[in-house]
């Protein structure tokens, strides 16, 4: 049983053979637990050099003990977090912010996905009302999951408006890797250097397996992060397994081969796509994700070869992702699908 | 720079290269997330030919990850969960379950690790009285952090203690293939058939990198596993490739001979040790774990060439901790270093 | 220093003074406490007269209290509680819900306070699906945020559809007895005959002191709540002194006489608004409370001899909640002021 | 029917006459709610005065609702909370320290009840270790729950080595008024002054309804605590009926006769019991608690005409309590009672 064509998630796609390839060249002999190993020093090493030199490094299992371990770090049980109604945190994570923080997720109206000073403005309010709760972090994430990305001045202007009104920055990059090769900057670009406090960073879905990291920016939130993460269920007893991950995808860096490809696969399928009449897309493809509006029977009938989600039953919008193991090949036997199928 | 020769823990060890050629294995072509892929199929149909036909099985990344969405399954937030006061639960999970469950944690006294019949009968008491938490499950661990075991016929014993009070159970199997290895019995002998409710299986310690399971034997504790992990944070996206670890463990029940090995290499070293005059071995050796009282200075000298935790500073008392990975020259020439600094 | 004339909660009314009188009459000899006594067990059997006689009633302290000690008989952690916008839980609680129950609070739109049969259904989707909060207790209240009433026939058919999608039906009833006072029916009309589950019933802005009540009318949630009650730190040790005000409410049906009243002095004041040229009810005025649109500086200078609140910053709208306590006259002197600044 | 005379506890008195009357009194026109009241403004004067002037105070309801807002002030989620095995917070609150905080509380070895700067040292380890809670609080409770009390000497020690060991302390001042009385002293002798952080402040059990308080001599740990409050359920929006109680209570020093009359009730029947041959006081009569060994037989007649608890089914050790409303003539039948029962 061969898998269709796939074009459903970044998760779906296999790890980089690098990666395998690391994991089985640390696999020799003892090594200390819990990250007191080498491998996990020359990884921080490596994020201290993408993101500089006081960045402290947190390797945890995946996106959701990421963010969850962050939020935890910069709230308090009556704090708000404000997001978006598309935000992994709000949607796609079960309720784990709630439980493990306490707090209330805030979703502020946006169409595709990015906040904007003018909301973080409107939503803070009731300061010091006891019967509120408190808007204490605003969490952007980058890209967004509508494949839409913020650019270094947005960045810079939210994030000034957001301390300013007492909120802390944490930044949701599952896709960071695609953010920083889109916008062709660096990491520390998009991230530190524009206000970040505290980052999960992603490699998973940019061909890891399982690691993540929580990436602390702001020093007064470094202190208790150990036992945050402890108590989040997020610390590998063999963290060399994480860490020779993110060295593979630092060789050379592999990361931003991997992001760039899947971004211009993407862009490669808008760009055919604006090409079939009657295709509307949907949301500014600037990562590895399309948004597009497809009459549901012919959605259907895609759906037997190829693999993906239709994001929003009522319009028929459906999401199509690329990742670092998609081929042109596959773009291009989708576009032909899609244009056979339209014309039918 | 080469570690010290290693006893600390069995997760200090490397990954057994089985593992690791299946992960490699694994790793071609896309594969649906979140385990609906072959090898998790293929894991699952193993586990419920170890453990019967109706086991439910749910990959998680570690063991906190597994004891505490156990836990969650089996409790509400009044209710207390019995212990040991060195049960993993209890001292080396920061508080994880407190957190997640709202549970209390009640520890019983045992001196090497088991619980029995009559702690429980005495830690039940005062159902119904709405000041006290309500004591609901027992968290067995076997093999113990005491490197002891519960027999067949102990654990049917205690279950059925454990079910008359009203009792779940719940067994921390972070060692389980070390106790069926120790008593030469199949998995489920020591879990499923004496009336364990859930088990927290490891892999980990047993030679993968990160695969754990919460393995349900009673169907009604069944229904809100998926969104307890996931909402614990516990659920992988790329499954497919901690699902290979349990198959590689599987295969020709390597598993079972990688545990042997370890308890053979701890017999060995108690064996050894018994020897050696001023040396007293505190617990029974009936796993991977030998505990001693060696004099202070003895461990601080040996301590420069051997990896290995000193359990009670009062006492004097060490572990040391065989793996799948202990070769019986890494027993040897602990065992000749502590004779020859017991004899200067 | 006299307070400005009170139109700005039922809450800042003073208690009945029947109340004191029962609360004094109860202040002899000792009795037994956490609701083992004479008062509380008269208080109970008047709630089964009014509710049915299997009915189980809790005494809490006040509405956050009831409301939470009520989620968190109706939920598991991953579950989403269905309000509205304005809903107390989601607003004035200070996360309390959140914190308390770990589940999501998930907002429905409505302009009046109201929820829809069509709103539940739409929100109730990916039931099963693991990543996503659970749709699993729908919460009314009753009256609403914005003084509007659901009629008998609407509750029918609204938890009709909550049960159908399979969703427990919650009735925030700070201010049931305005309701069932503007509907003119019995408190079992619109509670327990049209399926509500768990009814958080208000004494408190009826005219007591603190009296709140978890009414449970759905059996499989009783056996819970003596525990989740003094978990959620709402057993008071004096209980009697809670009863002695329900009782002296029930006294020749007090409440409804209390309710009738605040009702009316909301309908008069909302007749002579509609009076006033300029000014806009926003709201329909079916219980105690009128929400209008008021010039702001209109709204400054009657706030010097008035207390109320501003409702909207952005429209101007205003709160106007009458009492028990509130008499005709308030009313009339408010009305003459809005009538003289609006002409000024 | 009525009551066997009554010695089970404090908690089952009625009020004071005056709290009553000062509650009645205070039922007179609107108030503002949540504590923006003038009653409520002078007895946050009245705390002041007794315990200095920055001193914050925040009324709450009951006892666990006091304790737990004041260990959620002083705690993140990680911490251990370190008390007695007979703690309040430990044994009767069911588990709402644990839900609230997210803490483990850690019960350290005492007979009497009583901390001791050698437990605290022996229980302070693990520092940094991320897997270990983090001992961040100790509760001591003043007078303890065995009628034993801490006198100012032993506090300031207890005080200081906690802070040494970079512990917070919370006192859980249920009965700090008899306590007080003991010793003779002001409160803030044995509070405030003794370097106490955060004191469960209580008047219930010295003849209020429902009136306790979160008073805070430690400024880092105010501002959240309007937010804790709210969120933890424990706001009045009536508050101004709390503060009449405390008001009651303080008026020529009511609180202190009440307290003195209650100590004075346990001396007499500790004397009295002394004096009867078989009768056995386990625990020093400091307070208003005497606890005693009585055989088994004698407990169940006496328990036919007065009520108390058995503590201890093992040794047959009753509590016998003593509370504002015990008259000489109760204690002198009960003693008649338990001489005639012992002869017999």
């Amino acid at each position: 049983m061969s898998l269709p064509r796939e074009f459903a998630s970044d998760n779906t796609a296999p790890a980089h053979p690098a990666v395998l390839e690391a994991m089985a060249a640390a696999n020799h002999g003892p090594a200390h637990a819990y990250g007191a190993d080498a491998w996990t020093a020359r990884a921080v090493a490596w994020f201290r050099d993408e993101f500089g030199g006081e960045t402290e490094v947190f390797p945890v299992w995946n996106g959701t003990g990421a963010n969850v371990t962050a939020l935890r770090a910069m709230t308090r049980p009556y704090h708000a977090v404000l997001c978006t109604p598309y935000s992994h945190i709000q949607v796609d994570e079960c309720g784990a912010p709630e439980l493990l923080t306490g707090c209330k997720l805030v979703p502020l109206p946006t169409s595709d996905g990015r906040l904007t000073p003018a909301l973080l403005r409107g939503a803070v309010k009731g300061i010091g009302n006891e019967h509120w709760v408190q808007p204490h972090v605003v969490s952007l994430t980058q890209t967004t999951e509508y494949g839409t990305r913020y650019t270094v001045d947005t960045l810079t202007q939210l994030s000034g408006v957001a301390h300013e009104l007492g909120l802390l920055v944490h930044m949701d990059g599952a896709r960071i890797a695609n953010a920083a090769a889109s916008l062709d900057v660096p990491l520390r670009a998009i991230t530190r250097d524009v206000g970040v406090d505290i980052l999960s960073f992603g490699a998973t879905k940019n061909g890891a397996i399982n690691a993540e990291a929580v990436v602390v920016f702001n020093p007064a939130l470094v202190r208790e992060m150990p036992f945050l993460r402890k108590q989040s269920t997020q610390l590998a007893s063999k963290m060399r397994y994480q860490s020779a991950q993110f060295l593979a995808l630092a060789e050379g860096d592999l990361w931003r081969a991997n992001a760039t490809h899947s971004n211009a696969m993407a862009a490669r399928l808008a760009a055919g796509l604006r090409e079939i009449p009657g295709v509307v897309i949907t949301q500014p493809v600037e990562a590895n994700a399309v948004f597009a509006i497809l009459p549901p029977a012919v959605t259907t009938r895609l759906q037997e070869t190829f693999h993906f989600y239709v994001w929003n039953e009522e319009t028929g919008e459906v999401r199509l992702m690329a990742s670092w193991a998609t081929a042109p090949e596959d773009v291009d036997e989708l576009l032909a699908a899609i244009r056979s199928e339209m014309a039918a």
